[in-house]
């Protein structure tokens, strides 16, 4: 093993807007829980630096692959005032970067004794593992209940502590996931892709499954937005049994991506009528989820209230894209006929199905990957993804 | 059994305003979907009539108790161009009301035969009953799925077919309830009363309940207006374990029936802040359900939105409150806290186990009600009652 | 159209059995609930007779395809005592068969007046069409409640009213669904092969979906039995995404047909151990949901209980295999895993989703189907698989 | 704070029976996962002892009252071949107990200072606190579900490590609740006697609510036992809408308390028949929700087959008393009346909600207690209690 490594930091300087609320977990110069109202002149720096130490209970992972998300251009990315633009918790001088897959090289000291001790020997040096970015604290009320992605402590791996776009990476028991049975289906480095991927599709499946129930087999679904989010829900819909997913997408290739994840249809929104289009393809009976994936909520809703008011009773309107959007849905719709708007966020807790999903090649998350590039070349691609938005999925494979 | 019998009618002038879509169950002169956008001039009469005929699987009861809702007050009332202001389906020339009980006085040859069939003889003269005011199609493709509140064909009896508001009414074995249980906790004509008012508490039922998915026993709850709805909603929530229950109503009288019927606070919404109050009050855990039953939802969805920011995950906004209003909220709070909007109406399929509930004196509907007037009284009072906003329950007595 | 038509009648003699407990649906000569108690001496006959009359709300359907069910050849088929070994509802003298597609040929009166009324015109002359053998009466308290299976007064198609091993049947609106959507993947016949095999998919759905409440996406499944329940099982169980699903049947015909329909394995339970074979494929996790379609609870049981004491908590049985079998699981187990045993039989309020399943190709009945034979050959088929159990699906075409 | 304490601690010797299969987590002469497979002669001895010291996350807890649970009798009880009559998770040499209230008073270093920085500062010195028995590990793979009763690692509080009949206890910030909301209700030292009964409430909230789905308001219930689950379980399923609640227990004690706790009715079962009794009650309905809370499931299981078939469709048996039965149902009678089977064991997740009904007074479990005893009658009244089984709740008092 190396002793130093190359690790992709990003740097901020503290200047908290006049509107910016500070509260208990905002730390001058290190931690805001609204990155855009305080942080401001992003500056991505590659830099050679020790090996992470590990804690008693945590592993030190080789990091093998890592797509890049939305997130990490919008914290790097800036407004005229030279503001990030990501809005949620952001440290300053962290490593960025949180899907990712990689290996274990080194344990803790207790985590070999707590395996031995289950009977079940899932985490050794060399298990192929990903991790999830909620690091939460495990204490709190929330935790008690199991409900980890509303920890009243929590961190965040690539946003407020450090992240994966380095060669190595501490995690703890606590929130990592073996990927050994994806070897089957993903032979070598493959399964390094497919697990950098698991990611996304968690933070899907919690919205789809868990929160939103799901849908009967049969029914319809629409996604909107054919980015990483939008492309996992296309499969995950098609594969718990929705008739036909149609997807909305500017991008002809990403609605390249969205056939190949298992849309039945896709459309340039620029060029179809949401409303027209769905009541057409569903012989006017609507679809039961409406997966909001691309952080215009306020620009569907009026079109989503037709649907709802013209479709079967019980459609579901999900929300999953960020953005500073309302929705704006008259009652007398939601009421005449039961429809349901929910949001989404995290992916604690569905790991191990999901991962399992992948194994048995019910989504191959690979198909949406449309790039493969180096670590050193992450600083051009973060400005690249700012005004590119036709790729799939770009990987740093290490 | 009289001959004649005395009936409140409803006379509408056909006149669809130039913005009024009508559609293929608009019939002129006769029905309209959205009442409001065609009826003119609405006139009350109480005429004498012969007594309705019944079909082979209808039943002839004579009325005992029925409620004046708020639906019967708008039809009747108009606004400055005449036009009703009931925005939904409305018939000329129907006798109104529905909310009602009495006793079956004769029945369709077919009735006797099928109770006989089935083992079980629920009804024979002289059952005390109550009927839903949803008159569903039984053939359509929602009846097939049992979602009769869904019905293509639908009538609404008090609406668009003849309702209770008269000596006598027919209803269909298929609409009718038995209210048996009753008469061990409501001796005597008491049973009329509290029978009267189940089907207000059936629509609650179903909405907080069935739609809604109810709240962990522990939880706190919140109800937004004080007429029958909102304070059916008291009762209810209190009844499936809420810890607190708060009402904001205007009305002090309405408060102190909302205390009666299970209300641990109650607020007047000009006085006191809804979002102070209720972090206050639950001390800044929020409430899992916000009961919206005044038809205000856009005058208090911002502090819906605030409290579901500041609340616990998971709480729900359910609407049942009528009203030209819209709902906004911002994705980011639902994204943050997958909080729930969700619609309900209609009342089919609950009312065995509301009216158990009421016969367990688990909820005593009679609470609710200030006033008992005689069918003579109906019109004056459905003029008084455009004001009236302190009275909790009128009752016609027969 | 022809005036008269064949039909294939079953013929039994009224003779209770010492131990039979008749009741009020128990009809002298004519109707039993429970077949096996009361009939003896099942004879088949095919006769040739009018055409059957259609009221105001019924249609007159051309058969063009139906199945043979298992049920079909238990009512045939007699013990030692020569009576019917089909335990439930039974008439004397019906047309038997209910797995089944047609074509509309006729319309009562009110059939086209309510169609239009509603601007949906679904059903028409040449709408190809299945329908529900569930005849429920629509007017008692749990048709009131939407719970059409559970009806007081149900009658039964093919087995207590004339089923549809006929040239020609009636159904009511009430029962009959559109196979219009399949005329795009199943082309010209092929439709009503597979609109024949919507009725056990059906039964299916409502057991796994609606009671069972699914699966979680990536979760396991077992199978037991590789009948038509079974394969429909097997099909939806990886339609809803399971990761894995294990068939175990005996027969290898029908193991292959197991794979056909998307089993990822299959087994001879007589070769090998459903214990050890469903911990070794789940890595020790066991399967969420062991469905049971075979008719054998009391042999599986102590599997199932190992099965539920060794794998994760959850899992559950779902029952759906008629026979006269007891389960048997420890309360331990019950308590230590959270383990589920329910069982399900019908199938309202699921065809439209299941026929939209099939429409879209998720699921291919037709792949079921070993043997077209004619309506002529019914008698003898029934004979052989009293003793075959070997074949798929055998259908009679028309 | 004083420097030693008194504590119960039971000793045991290490004796493994010829049939017990001992694994990875029983160890020679200190753990065993099924105690009456492997230890004999149970001693109980009252120690005076230092006090325990806490680490960083953990607080120490002066106790001030705790139940006596029929496990603890059980754990000192032994058969005629000298073994404990406890057959799960038991350590030789700890402190037994583990429902009860206290107070804190010492906290490690992490605690203030974690709690600062959630913002709201929930444990403080002198904070009326209870903790869960299940100390689940928190970093396996069913911790980081949050299924923590399902951890692969978890160690019971009075069973495994130390318990709570001892002046002091030591618990993590992990399975620590406040008691603060109880002190409006329950003043002074009022308010641990109820504290103390939150732990059997919780696992009764688990079963009834999480698990087995809670009813729908208005149906009725049954609960089999009187003991402190089956008391804890009358009142919360009064608590959440039951219409009907019927206790059946042999104690005309018990039974008095159960009428306190919401019984509707109670029933002596050697006197009454459950099914007749139940048919009766509920006009042949049945009930929604059998209890089963005195780990009779093998002998009231016919009964129960019998209510399921002749009752309406839907009603679950929900498992909660140990024993060493079996269930044996019908499949006929599951699958006619979709009956769920299903059993529960653990409390973690619901304690907030638990704690929030008792502080409302929806509940109030010192209705259950009939004897308070001091910590050196301990010995003399897990004697008494092998035979009597009229008490309610027996609390040892500090």
């Amino acid at each position: 093993m190396a002793e130093t490594m190359k690790a992709v930091r990003l740097f901020l300087d503290w200047h908290p807007r006049e509107d910016a609320q500070l509260g208990i977990r905002d730390i001058e110069g290190k931690r805001a829980q609204e990155g855009s109202k305080v942080w401001r002149n992003p500056r991505v720096q590659i830099v050679q630096e020790s090996l992470p130490k590990i804690g008693a209970t945590k592993v030190l992972i080789k990091v093998k692959a890592c797509g890049i998300c939305g997130s990490d251009v919008l914290m790097v990315d800036s407004d005229e005032a030279r503001y990030t633009r990501y809005g949620y918790l952001m440290s300053n001088g962290v490593t960025i970067g949180h899907e990712f897959s990689g290996e274990i090289v080194a344990m803790g000291e207790k985590v070999a004794e707590l395996q031995a001790r289950t009977g079940k020997e899932i985490f050794s040096i060399g298990t192929p593992v990903a991790a999830q970015c909620v690091v939460n604290c495990g204490l709190c009320e929330k935790c008690k209940e199991g409900e980890f992605d509303e920890c009243w402590l929590t961190e965040e791996r690539g946003f407020s502590v450090d992240g994966v776009m380095a060669e190595y990476v501490v995690a703890d028991l606590r929130h990592i996931y073996s990927l050994d049975d994806l070897k089957e289906k993903y032979p070598g480095e493959e399964l390094f892709l497919a697990g950098a991927l698991i990611e996304p599709l968690a933070g899907v499946y919690k919205a789809l499954v868990d929160v939103a129930g799901g849908l009967d087999p049969g029914d319809s679904a629409v996604v909107i937005g054919g980015g990483a989010i939008g492309l996992s829900g296309v499969a995950l819909l098609k594969t718990i049994g929705a008739a036909t997913v149609i997807l909305f997408e500017p991008s002809s290739q990403r609605r390249e991506l969205g056939k190949a994840m298992g849309a039945d249809y896709t459309f340039d929104p620029g060029q179809e009528s949401l409303e027209e289009t769905v009541l057409r393809l569903t012989r006017g009976v609507g679809a039961k989820i409406y997966f909001e994936a691309a952080g215009v909520a306020a620009r569907v809703c009026s079109d989503i209230d037709s649907l709802f008011k013209a479709g079967e009773a019980g459609s579901k309107l999900v929300l999953m894209g960020h953005g500073e959007e309302y929705v704006t849905v008259s009652t007398e719709t939601l009421i005449g006929k039961y429809n349901v708007i929910v949001g989404s966020h995290g992916h604690s807790g569905v790991w191990r199905n999901v991962i399992k999903m992948v194994a048995a090649g019910l989504i191959d998350p690979r198909k949406m990957i449309t790039r493969k590039i180096t670590l050193e070349e992450v600083p051009e691609w973060l400005t690249i993804l700012r005004t590119n938005k036709e790729e799939g999925k770009v990987v740093i494979v290490f």
